[in-house]
């Protein structure tokens, strides 16, 4: 089984390496994640220019023979779409992350993170996005219990969907988690604002995002937003309509199992 | 009333300025968009570097003194977002456009007209990404006289829902439009492939997009492809779930009447 | 006569059109300049990735329809060469400028205004890279004159050596200008202190240029800075050996004849 | 002893660990260089964006612990300045490379490995760029015995200049070696031609630089070009006039003995 992980914290993020660990086990995995952190570029691909990738030393402990890594001078999609057509080719699994930070509701369209797994859904691959709710102090041990189910669930046959699932983890101990929950996604989640500088002979402006905005009474409960503050993992499938109405009962049966399985309950 | 005209093709494009041309007569026209031609970057928001931008002339015949514009050193996104949080304010419609080259299916997500005009639906406001099927040799005729009649309602009170909508003209003289389709998303309708190059000491890899592959026998009707295929104006309101299943009967009942006043049938 | 013009400000930079101004009636103009303003990126080279050039309006008060003009998605020395090496062709002068600030001492190594200039050089034209000593409230006159009687001089047949020449102009009004003297570089002008930032998960930091320093006390006799401090117009013949000792009595020549005529005495 | 290693090859470069692997018994090494290759930027400094530093695990076998380094999002000169005036504060000694392929004549003004050095230097800190003639099959024992030497030599008090020495060593085995010459710099080495590509609505540029121009009759003896042709180590003491004409004695005094020590001759 082969195993493309990828991210747009970029190669040197904790929790790319993370994802490695989870998976280096279940299949052969190839890494091939931005040289650069890359938050905020979404599904944007470098149409207009030469991309080049490094091939690296893997940032794990042991067996980091059986692992091939590449760094691109791209973008997360960039690192897809060159790892799909060309350093790697077909695969089993696609996994972007583990993101340091949630993304959740109308935000996901400028989500590295998912930008990267689109890649892998529309070439037809099973594809997860998967972030941990903490840009910092994060906690990835959840996440990777999840990444490491879910591979040995696809190794042993599982019926794991040709499509995209945005998974998003509380940073929380897993004694603390509430369950695992099928989701919409929500309204927006962090907002923008601009500031301007004076430098020199001219006016900068600064796009800053605002802190998240999980606002309880605009989150209705079914979403992920909603899920997530209420300490639940939340499994969107995201689609050509980013939320596939129609797939989420079947979802939904296969996610019960694997949340007994990771819960324990 | 306040309209704000961005677009992807960049500052010099002649479809921004041709929907510039059909909206400065029904309200106070602002242009905020990219300096560069900005293709493939979808909603990719620069979070990571100031952006300048500078006043510039507008490139219209007549009325320039009405008109603000704008150049930013940032993407499509970035423009809309410097425009409705700092340069400009609110506004009553966002329109991005008329982009050369549909953006249809699931490569919206990759598209900077889109990520443009997102920007501004999830601030509230009408917004509308237009774009015409064809990159060279392209006709802005109906585009224009479609954003015209867009405007006119209005600014007359018509219901525009505050939805992004993502508009697809085929590239044809009027009389040989067939009609006005409020469609959903097809399959993505681009694919891409990996060139690699080798440079001195480098190896550099090229992402292409393919010609656009409307394969017939893959286009439902109903989907933005087919209606185009069709030679029908595709009308898509995006929304969370990018197609917005339960929006649609309200959008499809407002463009019947536009659809009757465009065509005259 | 042939006259290539750009800058490093970028192609809006009101310098740039003072230049062309100064020079249209002498020969036919060329304006090939980088679209964004590019301070400190001295000689640098995009040897990586594709450049785009648009062909542009001028920015001039009449006589547009005989000058031709591009902006380039690249750096100031991007666009001597792909004007001298395809988009204009040979030329009898590459005059690169007005810039808005000196370009004094060591520094002229991190200068894109003498960097495009180099271009020029080292393909055997004529160059000229022009500042004037002020960020804001930039008076061009003096430098336009100088300009204007540069180009005469050329038509005429005068003797401009086909070497690089830093001109930076103080800036006054004419008749406080004390004389132009031929100089060698001074120490360098500016220093560059480091910043840091914590924003999100990273630490950012960021390069500040100081003011200039133009202490009086290092800057000796016979450098340009010492020249500008007390008001004179410093030539700077640059070179292989970036202050060309040998040729200093040729240029010097040469200036005290152009000296005259500009100031009258 | 304080020593700074960076170069423009990037922080993968084979040729950078070379140079820390010389130099790391003769004192502490900090490496701070940029993470991806930036040929021909020169001098350049980003003055106009933030920059972020990945503190990383040091390529090198062995005495990982006594050796900090750190890849820079930026050029190789802002690597520099980042280095002397933040992350490692002042040193000793600031090397450049080892570089794969020479930095020879004029076109030192593009070379990022000169840019680098220059930033120590413009510091008072004596600071060598040092590349090998070859762009594969670079050979880097002869380069680093140099740096070697010319460390244990600072380690002892040796007279080493407060300049910028720019040194070329032929891709030879050490016995091929001639000798030990300081030179002055040469013409340019490199010629650039413009290449144009249609791509869809676009027209692309791409700058291509020629092989090297070491055209026998054009180089002057004395050259930095004419020392490589000729299998001599070329030192050029770079100044404020790109050549320093009057250190050259002193210079020459020191290398003659290192000249010895490095051939045995």
């Amino acid at each position: 089984m082969k195993i493309l992980v990828t991210n747009d914290d970029g190669f040197h993020a904790p929790g790319l390496w993370a994802a490695v660990e989870a998976l280096k086990d279940v299949g052969q995995v190839f890494v091939v994640a931005p040289d650069r952190d890359q938050s905020g570029v979404g599904a944007s691909l470098s149409l207009r220019r030469p991309l080049r990738a490094y091939e690296m030393a893997p940032l794990v402990s042991g067996g980091q023979d059986k692992i091939v890594a590449y760094s691109v001078e791209g973008t997360p999609a960039d690192s897809s779409v060159l790892a799909l057509e060309s350093l790697v080719g077909p695969v089993d699994l696609v996994v972007s992350g583990i993101n340091q930070g949630s993304n959740l509701g109308e935000d996901v369209l400028i989500s590295g993170t998912v930008g990267a797994a689109f890649q892998g859904y529309v070439r037809g691959y099973p594809a997860v996005a998967i972030s941990v709710g903490a840009i910092t102090d994060t906690r990835f041990e959840v996440a990777s219990a999840f990444l490491h189910l879910l591979g040995i669930g696809l190794a042993q046959g599982s019926p794991v969907p040709a499509t995209l699932m945005n998974v998003n983890i509380p940073n929380e101990p897993i004694e603390a988690i509430e369950g695992v929950q099928v989701t919409r996604l929500g309204r927006r989640s962090y907002s923008e604002s601009v500031t301007s500088e004076q430098d020199g002979k001219h006016t900068y402006y600064k796009i800053n995002r605002g802190t998240a905005v999980y606002q309880q009474e605009e989150q209705a409960e079914g979403t992920d937003t909603w899920a997530l503050l209420h300490k639940n993992i939340s499994v969107t499938p995201l689609y050509t309509a980013l939320t596939d109405m129609e797939r989420m009962p079947a979802v939904e049966e296969i996610f019960q199992e694997y949340s007994h399985k990771l819960l324990g309950r």
